[in-house]
């Protein structure tokens, strides 16, 4: 890395980034230009990164820009315009750090952070002034929400360039890079006390099935829960569900080798559908006495949300639906499953709003509340970002961090 | 009518029906026979009665027991089967009384009721002991639900029949009959100072469209709501909206000549889709500022359900449907609308649990905290039950009373 910055006017940082020049191939090693942080922005050094299946499923599909596609067509637009521009730049959550501080510069009109302040990044970014983020109810923030996530607010431009030529940013992190350039509205001041390169799932992934399973479904006592994919954020939902002191977590998954695993997050029943010749609900409905109280999709399959909606009871049976759909974007239902007393709701980053609760999530692994260490199944330096793919999309790991050289 | 029961031993009661001898024609008026009440089961006077449009629904259908088809296909077979014998008994909701009183007669076990008891009958019932009674969340009675409402529950059997036949009962309540026997967890003691011919409307559409706004979707003062199709059940939503504060209330039909009756329910803004170049929801969207707090689909179309979806806003927009489908069964949503932070909830019978709530519906009506009356455009003598059918088709009337013979 070579940086030209001075204290009061920081300047162009050359430095490594991994770049996905193209859908499903492997990320290659650049040197990349990035930019000083324009007005509300910050400037921050990566320490540690890390990928999660969202992250997959838009590197592998036809329009990589999958997330971005959430407000319809414009944004679908948007991203094959990107991929005819062969400028994909590609990114997972991040913990970041400057010189063993973290924030490298900051932005005109930026006074929530100074340079050293530890920070996480998130996908999803909080205005705290739009009607979203002054109601209780959303954590959709209408300033720094999901659109425009390949460039930034300020400009719609990017902070990040290749021999001269612009490449984007993806969900508005763009953490495989020694540094990078995000809106203050994404960024959490954590605790320095706090190890950034477990902290830095709680951005993602492992806050999204805490919160889906404390937020949006607000799991009660005695309850009973089954999880569909025993990934990281279904097994966080199982962690949430324990929590909450749910009676029996069913874990649903073609995989038998999440079991073990999966018990130490919680999960009181594993079940294999392909070790049974009945519908996979109906064995739900055996074991849980007719339908559990709550049922999660964690695979982003949207046949397997009505699976879901089928696998719980009626009168009161909620399905919260978590993954991002790999193919058919569409849900169907017979309207029964509604009449009969079901609820069908969606869950984005388990409903936290980033900057207003992250910082007591990172309180509560500091207490020993919550497991995070558990989630981490491997940790590669950054230049074999491209093994962590592959172990992701093989269904081997559950998380991998990955960490930035010093 | 003959009776030749005695006091103490109630016997068959020989009177007047109309009968459903054939899906989507006329029905036919009987002698039929009533049997007594069997054990736990009432004989009841009916004063009055109405129809509602899922009564025409199942009537016009081919298969027209589609109510019973909630739960399956089990009921699907079942109500082909009736449908083969010919023996179709149809019925509305009602309000029953004999002799200027009201219960005729009760069977073994009965201790709630008493010959002359003022009742409003229900489709769905309250059995009081069950999970779903003895929960707070849920109306779902698994006892007196919606399976098997052709014949009793006691017995499998029917208390009707011509010349010797058996016809079923239809959803419980059978009360195109002078005479009915319905199972008294599906009968509801009211003051006898309420109006039978008033508060008949209470044992189905108007709680249902009240109890939508009010438990289920629980509307919060200063919201926004649109409501697809102005119906007795739409405009009885309008009223719990109306009753909780909404600020605006956006009525969604394509007959122009409701938008008079829906100002007095509290519709604020009128739309014809039919007088729009672009998608409703679009128009929707634009005049509520980023879409509803809320969305009723009162229409039973469950395409209408995905634009109900699409109407309301992100973050904590809900869609709840009323509505039986008359084709499609399924609907369909793109996925994005749930992790957007969309919901969606069914609502039956506006989550009320009959006995532990109607009475208190009842005395809003006597307090004229809600209105009735508005909802009653037609006065028809029982002999002319086939003109409100008519009414009802042909989108004429809110609700028709019916009245039976003194």
């Amino acid at each position: 890395m070579s940086s030209s910055s001075s204290i009061d006017q920081p300047n162009v940082i050359t430095c490594k980034a991994m770049v996905a020049w193209e859908a499903g191939k492997d990320l290659v090693m650049e040197e990349v230009e990035v930019s000083p942080p324009q007005p509300l922005e910050i400037r921050v050094k990566v320490i540690c990164t890390s990928l999660c299946r969202t992250d997959i499923t838009a590197w592998e599909s036809q329009v990589p820009f999958l997330l971005l596609s959430f407000h319809g067509m414009l944004y679908q637009i948007w991203a094959l315009k990107s991929l005819v521009d062969c400028r994909l730049y590609f990114l997972g959550y991040s913990a970041m750090k400057h010189q063993g501080q973290i924030v490298e510069s900051v932005g005109e009109g930026v006074t929530e952070f100074v340079k050293g302040d530890h920070v996480l990044t998130v996908f999803t970014g909080e205005c705290k002034t739009c009607k979203h983020c002054e109601s209780k109810k959303s954590n959709m923030c209408q300033v720094l929400g999901l659109e425009r996530r390949g460039v930034m607010h300020s400009d719609q431009g990017t902070r990040f360039s290749v021999k001269g030529k612009p490449v984007y940013h993806y969900c508005a992190v763009s953490s495989f890079s020694e540094y990078t350039v995000v809106h203050s509205g994404c960024a959490v001041k954590v605790s320095p006390q706090a190890p950034l390169e477990k902290i830095c799932l709680l951005s993602c992934g492992v806050a999204a099935g805490l919160g889906a399973a404390w937020n949006v479904a607000d799991i009660s006592k005695g309850s009973i829960v089954v999880i569909f994919g025993l990934g990281t954020v279904g097994l966080a939902v199982a962690q949430g569900a324990k929590l909450r002191g749910a009676s029996q977590i069913i874990g649903v998954d073609i995989n038998p080798e999440k079991y073990e695993k999966a018990k130490c997050f919680g999960v009181t029943d594993f079940l294999n559908p392909n070790e049974y010749n009945e519908p996979i609900q109906q064995v739900i409905k055996r074991i849980s006495g007719g339908g559990t109280d709550y049922s999660f999709e964690c695979i982003g399959n949207t046949g397997m949300v009505t699976t879901a909606l089928q696998s719980c009871c009626d009168g009161w049976g909620l399905t919260v639906m978590l993954g991002v759909p790999k193919t058919n974007p569409e849900i169907a239902s017979h309207y029964s499953a509604f009449l009969s007393g079901k609820t069908l709701k969606g869950s984005l980053f388990g409903g936290w709003k980033p900057k207003s609760d992250l910082p007591s999530l990172v309180n509560k692994y500091m207490n020993r509340e919550i497991q995070v260490d558990e989630f981490i199944t491997h940790n590669l330096p950054f230049e074999d970002i491209n093994k962590a793919f592959t172990l992701m999309r093989e269904g081997k790991c559950l998380r991998c961090v990955i960490h930035m050289p010093n």
